[in-house]
């Protein structure tokens, strides 16, 4: 029997929603400390070349306190792989490349001493594609990797199997094979990036007010590359304006800050506008993927096979271990007897991808539910019924070795197999309004538009508007994921004399919503409300440890955290409880800010039993901590076992429009069935849902960073489509609560998957509409038309 | 047998040093919040009026955002007694009274609307004398007190008696009666009084950048005056630019300054400028003790019959209570058979004192000192052996209660007694410069001096330069004072991955440099060097709770915090060192910033053994926490009881040099032998015991903020005399170490002691020197020349 829940589950507002819509709240931007220089970075003007700089007529800008280049500093190269200098020397190999920094008394004089700076360039033939990057006589890339046991311009392979990939193949009565090309997106945060680094020369510490993610292991970093202790290091976290991933890693203006800061004595921020966001910021993975699935007579799935050849571009990024969550959802996305991965990274003078939102997911669900389609197709079976034949279950162990101790797939399958009646759609019923149905009225209208006339796709012997439905699923690990030596998060609690709480938790507030559901969670225990909870996350001197926000952990780690720390606070008052209601300590009961006992007819308010032990003899605080840890695996070599303290499970379905004269794709709905193990505030979750499902969206019909020989051509809002509010479809939440026994209250982690299966849904849902598959995201108009074309052909 | 220590008592400059002197401190003054607004107060044209006001005109200036009076506030009054209104409302009774405020775009606006308020006053006849005030026919000054159970114009009356006054009376061979009067003094900190207030419209909590040195109290003390729950009042401490208690209490710019927060939606600063802070900050307690004291033909001391009045002011704040110490120095400094104390606060229509460290012992020690001269001389005993017969003494329990473990009392006698040789004196060798002294060639110049011939003081038949020495004793409190319901201090102490220390605790800096010695005791305990050891001690809603900064309790009380904190902390990384050395968890030995086995064999960097706990699959973090709560009493209503943790003795000398011709007085040495139970820290020590020796001269010879008829007649610093460079004596300190059991490693609270015996050595020395004594501080020119004149006719 599960006790009745007050506060959990409730729609309770974010509690930083109030500073942030009165424009209270302090981001990067905000962020002015007195004496305070600013920043700016010269970067490459060709994407490979060598250079030779003469920074002496900035230098003498009036008003420009320092310029560096890679001769005037002495630091350690960063990335997860150690092969990025933070200011180059001699050569570049991307544009992104950062070559000379200033700090001058205002930005404009900044950047207009960058403007003085003089670089002579000799170009080189650089390498865009990472096919010709594998060819033997390629040159090198990256000259800075040490110590690689991989082939040149490879950074980085993983490599996983389980089952035998020969019997199965044997065992298929089906056997698809195809290529699926993922595109480049960026995370388009909507603070741009920002640093503000303020170096003491007195007590000889760093302290930068940065928008980090991972405080704990940016200060890791950011030692590394400065050759500073960890320690000395204080990074205050400002309020973030969009994560998702993009501040997984650290990049190389942020170091540029540090040092600028050291040699100048004085504050130094950095802030990137726009274009510089475009450029010089992460991008999602763009890979090509080779998946070659079978499935048996019946339609039980029988293997996958995986090739993929990731753009690494010309650093590597965490974004280059994607592959160790990809192997998970090709090995144990559906029942999976047998699967061989292989991912290699390469080297290219391309931009550099990170880590974001989905970490990889997004394109493995693409190419596996695609894949699904296609073998249902040749199999002859429904869509829905195959899928629901293969979903994962409560109990399974899967061949990689991750424990599916609640599983709420084949509920999520049938959820959105029902509610987009996928089996019996009328496609013509998918919304209620009529006016995007083709009629005979508007193809005479279309008939005069010159525009359509021209088009060389134009069909002009199908109906316009065509309609469709696809599905998708996804799995992701949903109790943090073990790729660090800790996974854990601590927390002190200290309620003070007048029944407050301040919870220190060591885990960060992104936009995520987590700390409103920390102190929910305290709340619901201690029945403290919410405005006597005070969260404090910024400020590594500060709180505990905790590896960050990745992984959708926060919740289910940093609350598992919370809720064993409030174990210990309960057993600390209880104590003094007990004897203030002259009873035994069981059976206590806490409600209304009152300690009962067992009969509740006796009652104690509860800052009056923190008083008493402050006050009353024994003398003793309310304050505890605690550091919680998931029982999940470091798994081995192999990439085998139980990475995650709990797994989460989703399905989607995407119903779209195709307009079959413009290739325009209108996203109608999107179902989502997914198992949260149990919903902590439905405000919150649904803010997660809405959010991903439009990244999911832009992912699949709009959005790429396009890249030419090493440029980004479109480093701005009108040329990079992202979703306007026009775009949003109606999107449609039904929570799976499977309760998961480890979860807190039963909840999973649950912030990245609404992204991960939509745009593979999208692609679903174009085949069926329009008949013909694309095998590329996004799934833009001139792809659509393009495949009707040839189809038509 | 003690341990060797390493980092305890040798000389460390305190931590905050560099970010003082190079200006990187954020004093008060230095907050700038976005949108900040500015704040300013119209006081009282006269000490004692009704009034009617119109601030129409003031709310019509352009960037005037709000004026506030009485009428648009719902508060409480503050202070101790609750009878301070924060704005008062259609009657003055000080001249330093609130009637208005402004919250402006800039300081200079928020003064010109200062200006432009208009206000009808009605003279009336104020009481500037307590004597008066005591006067049956004498009207009520102040009409806020509520369930008075005192006389007209009587604030509060403490009482106090041990022994048979009567029966001791008999036994005196020698009774001394004496008036003795003591000045108004104030703090005159170097930063002014500020406060920034910063009210959160979303999130209805109020933050303040304040300088209190008591964060707690004052959190409370807020939330009362406002309505508001202490706890969501959050105090960030700024760096504080002088306290000596001036920041114990609050006063009416504090809460004026919030209610325009909460206003205006704005940050709304206030800070006084210098005229403002002589008017309106509190000075330490001017009073009248009237001292009967006696003692027998031996010299041994039998009773003190002391009866005070203190000029309390219009309202009453902290510095009331001051009795409640010095009746502790009056039974119970030097063995006293019988003591009855009587002292009454008395209303007026000046402005009040407060709270100013040493906290009323400067002035008993004036009176006590001066008397044993007066005993002795009558006796004819030598005023050294007097004082030794009656010193206090190790194992000692009070008239009042008090237990006296360790008491280096007889030792500081002795020592000044021999360092300044009191009792073979030759005057003239004092001082090897002969520049002072006497000579007929000066004295032949002196005869062309016309001032001096002007002088009507001038007395032609002594030597021009007389000097003299005199001796004067203390005891204070030296491990806390339980005034309030718990007298403790949290630490939180937090060890990261790297091996350097997070040390979080209660208690506050406010110059004194506690929070460098509470650094070296955890340095000390951990063998962790001092750099990497950061201390947090500035905000109410991350620092466990502490009593504050007062009594002298910080390096006792929070020292002992940190100690049990520390051994906690060992607890926790023996357990696992014990795993990683594979020894048992006894005896294990810190060193270097390693734990090693008891025979120093094995040896584990204390940084890995953190790592191996958080990363080691025991996932923990090192963080502990601890609250330490003096064992001393709560003293019951007749005010007896064992008030401390330990006590603090002290014993100074002074030698001065009289210009019988101008009267002024040069105080040549200062010699200082204090029991501060252990010097943790000799620098910052050093700069205790001379900060106070100057605060005492200063007492004793120049300092004195004159009042007439209400009103502050030298509110600068060219009347208000301070001594400068050149006034300053040499000071030789003499520790005396008798590691108090109590005391972490042995120390006791020794910060307020230095000033306390200053100014009655100074009299005493003058006396001696003069052959007359003076009963007022502080002794002027214009009393020196007085007194010679009146000896003399």
């Amino acid at each position: 029997m599960s006790k009745k829940l007050n506060v959990i589950g409730t729609p309770i507002p974010k509690i930083d929603a109030g500073i942030r819509i009165t424009g209270k709240a302090v981001y990067g931007q905000d962020v002015k400390l007195p004496g305070m220089l600013h920043g700016a970075i010269l970067r490459a003007e060709y994407p490979c070349a060598e250079f030779t700089i003469d920074v002496s007529a900035a230098r003498k800008l009036p008003g420009v306190i320092a310029v560096i280049t890679a001769d005037d500093i002495d630091c350690n190269n960063i990335s997860y792989k150690k092969d990025h200098p933070i200011l180059k020397k001699g050569e570049v190999n991307c544009i992104r490349d950062e070559i000379a920094a200033v700090a001058a008394e205002s930005k404009e004089i900044a950047e207009r001493a960058i403007k003085l700076i003089k670089v002579k360039y000799k170009e080189k033939k650089g390498i865009y594609d990472p096919f010709d990057a594998l060819k033997p006589n390629a040159p090198l890339v990256n000259k800075y990797l040490k110590d690689s046991k991989f082939a040149k311009n490879i950074s980085d392979i993983f490599f996983y199997e389980h089952g035998n990939l020969e019997e199965q193949k044997k065992k298929s009565a089906v056997i698809i094979s195809k290529r699926f090309v993922l595109p480049r997106v960026t995370h388009c945060c909507m603070a741009t990036s920002n640093i503000t680094a303020d170096y003491s020369s007195v007590t000889k510490r760093l302290t930068l007010y940065s928008s980090t993610q991972v405080p704990f292991l940016y200060q890791r970093d950011m030692a590394h590359a400065l050759k500073m202790n960890a320690s000395d290091i204080r990074v205050i976290q400002v309020v973030i304006g969009g994560g998702f991933g993009s501040k997984l890693d650290m990049y190389p203006f942020e170091p540029i800050a540090a040092i600028l800061s050291i040699k100048t004595g004085k504050p130094v921020q950095i802030i990137f506008d726009r274009e510089e966001e475009f450029i010089a910021s992460p991008t999602r993975q763009n890979m090509v993927i080779d998946l070659i699935a079978g499935a048996d007579k019946n339609g039980k799935f029988t293997f996958r096979d995986v090739t993929i050849v990731k753009d690494n571009g010309a650093f590597t990024s965490w974004g280059a271990t994607t592959p160790f969550v990809m192997m998970q959802t090709f090995s144990s996305l559906y029942q999976m007897p047998a699967c061989r991965f292989e991912s290699k990274a390469v080297y290219t003078n391309n931009i550099s991808a990170g880590s974001f939102r989905g970490y990889g997911n997004p394109q493995a669900a693409f190419a596996i539910e695609s894949c699904i389609d296609l073998m249902a197709d040749k199999l002859g079976m429904d869509k829905a019924e195959i899928r629901l034949l293969n979903a994962n279950y409560a109990g399974e162990i899967t061949g990689q070795g991750m424990h599916y101790d609640t599983c709420g797939h084949i509920e999520a399958l049938k959820t959105v197999i029902e509610k987009s009646d996928l089996r019996n759609t009328n496609k013509e019923t998918l919304r209620n309004t009529n006016k995007y149905e083709s009629t005979n009225k508007e193809k005479e209208t279309v008939n005069t538009d010159s525009y359509i006339r021209k088009n060389p796709y134009f069909v002009d012997n199908v109906d316009r508007y065509k309609r469709g439905v696809g599905i998708a699923s996804m799995m992701h690990v949903g109790g943090g994921a073990k790729i660090y030596r800790s996974d854990g998060c601590g927390t002190t609690l200290k309620l003070d004399d007048y029944g407050h709480l301040t919870l220190i938790t060591g885990s960060s507030e992104i936009g995520q919503g987590s700390e409103t559901v920390l102190a929910m969670m305290a709340s619901e225990e201690l029945t403290i409300p919410m405005n006597k909870i005070k969260v404090i996350n910024t400020d590594t001197d500060v709180k505990p440890w905790d590896v960050g926000v990745h992984a959708s952990r926060t919740s289910f780690v940093a609350g598992n955290s919370v809720l064993g720390a409030v174990k210990k606070l309960k057993e600390k008052l209880n104590q003094k409880a007990a004897v203030l209601l002259k009873c035994t300590i069981e059976n206590l009961i806490y409600e209304n800010e009152e300690i009962k006992n067992s009969d509740g007819s006796n009652s104690v308010r509860i800052e009056k039993v923190v008083r008493e032990m402050h006050f009353g003899g024994q003398n003793e605080l309310c304050t505890v901590n605690h550091f919680y840890e998931p029982t999940s695996d470091f798994q081995d070599k192999q990439f085998k076992g139980n990475v995650s303290g709990t797994y989460a499970f989703a399905a989607q379905s995407a119903e779209v429009e195709v307009d079959t004269y413009t290739g325009n794709i209108k996203v109608l709905n999107i179902h989502v069935a997914q198992d949260v193990g149990k919903v902590l505030n439905p405000l919150n979750i649904m803010g997660q849902i809405e959010g991903g499902v439009l990244t999911g969206v832009g992912y699949g019909i709009s959005e790429e960073l396009i890249m030419e020989n090493g440029r980004v051509l479109n480093p701005n809002f009108h040329n990079y489509k992202m979703l306007t509010a026009s775009d949003v479809p109606d999107i449609h939440f039904y929570p799976i609560e499977t309760n998961d026994s480890l979860g807190p209250y039963g909840a999973k982690g649950m912030a990245e998957a609404p992204l991960i299966p939509t745009a593979a849904a999208i692609a679903n849902a174009v085949a069926d509409a329009i008949g013909v598959r694309i095998y590329s995201l996004p799934i833009t108009p001139e792809k659509v038309l393009k495949a009707i074309k040839e189809k038509t052909d």
